[in-house]
């Protein structure tokens, strides 16, 4: 059986994504990292970085503990033969554009929403920074999309990478003055209008308000 | 053949580590970051994202173009089938960590990096914010090294992915104010000093200094 450990955050759904998009089974727990509980001894030992999504698979044979959402999908993907292409050129585009989301658009888009949103002082330096380079990477993504309808070859686990923080920038950040992201646009429309994306956020929706009420 | 195109950074050493390790036959291009050569028309054909590093390797058959530092080591291990095991909770573990660099330990002591030596503003909250998940994130890899040689298992793409900016970083960054990372001192001098780590370093220094003067 699956266990998945996560929170309704664009990190944390990608795993949701794929396991639904898989049909695979699995039971959901809800870490709440508002309350701080990706930094109990339990889930410490799921991952010790104390962060969300984390996933184990016991078997008879064996106990898989993946964390960082990037490695649990290379193993769903793995696990199922779905989503990333086993061999070939294609697999390493796939796992590029992974790896782009986990250094870029991921913290990149991160940090720029904290200095923007969260951050107790005003910082027009910081602010711009992360603006400048958050655009600069949607630009590069609308840009590949500009002849595809997904990021590498068939829908892949780039594509489930990208959506959290693409689709949060996209509508919770002022991306004025930005080239022209239409592509970009297009692309998470495609991608939230599939049916496995649809089920993923609205379990995760359903899930948090069991939690927290 | 294979081509690399990288320059002397955290970054940009990690394929020449694997590519020294694996002892394959590489050409090194040395794209000079600080001259903007990352950007041009030639190397944004490899790279969309206009980052070092990148690797573009031609056989009778097949093209394959590389970019993402952690996206290169995969394509690099399975090439060879060393590094990374190619199946088992091992193979996961040194994913996991591979992952955790990439969005952790190299965004965020960039950042770091940054605001404490190249910001041309001194912005305290911005200082305090990396350096206190910096520290965080290399205490995680200090304890995990308590007890362990490497990262994930055997040497691995996981001690090669996070070598640079770890050892960057202590060295670069105050560290006063941390727990104790002695175990992560000790894993950066066994890293440095494996003969192919060497080797890389060198190599790197020289090309540099053969293009720069
Ligand atoms: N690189 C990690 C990032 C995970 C991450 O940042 N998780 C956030 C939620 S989106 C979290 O757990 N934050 C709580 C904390 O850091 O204490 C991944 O892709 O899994
Ligand atoms: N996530 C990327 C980061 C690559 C990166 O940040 N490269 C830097 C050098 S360490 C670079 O090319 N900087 C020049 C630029 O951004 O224009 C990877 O791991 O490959």
């Amino acid at each position: 059986m699956i266990d998945l450990y996560t929170w309704q955050t664009p990190n944390g759904e990608k795993p949701v994504l794929m396991l639904e998009e898989c049909g695979l089974d699995y039971r959901l727990h809800m870490v709440d990292i508002s309350a701080g509980e990706q930094k109990t001894p339990e889930f410490l030992a799921i991952n010790p970085n104390g962060k969300i999504p984390a996933l184990v698979e016991t078997t008879a044979v064996r106990t898989d503990a993946v964390f960082e959402s990037g490695a649990t999908l290379v193993y769903l993907a793995e696990k199922t033969g779905r989503f990333l292409p086993p061999s070939g050129p294609e697999r390493y585009e796939t796992l590029a554009w992974t790896f782009f989301q986990a250094g870029g658009t991921g913290p990149m888009l991160g940090q720029w929403y904290h200095f923007e949103k969260s951050a107790p002082e005003k910082l027009p330096y910081a602010i711009e920074r992360y603006r400048k380079e958050s655009l600069r990477l949607l630009g590069v993504l609308d840009e590949r999309l500009k002849d595809r309808e997904w990021i590498a070859g068939a829908y892949s686990i780039a594509d489930m990478m990208n959506f959290g923080w693409v689709r949060t920038g996209l509508s919770a950040l002022k991306t004025e003055g930005a080239a022209d992201l239409s592509n970009l646009f297009a692309w998470t429309e495609r991608v939230g209008s599939r049916p496995a994306v649809k089920a993923a956020i609205e379990k995760l929706d359903q899930a948090k308000r069991a939690k927290t009420g």
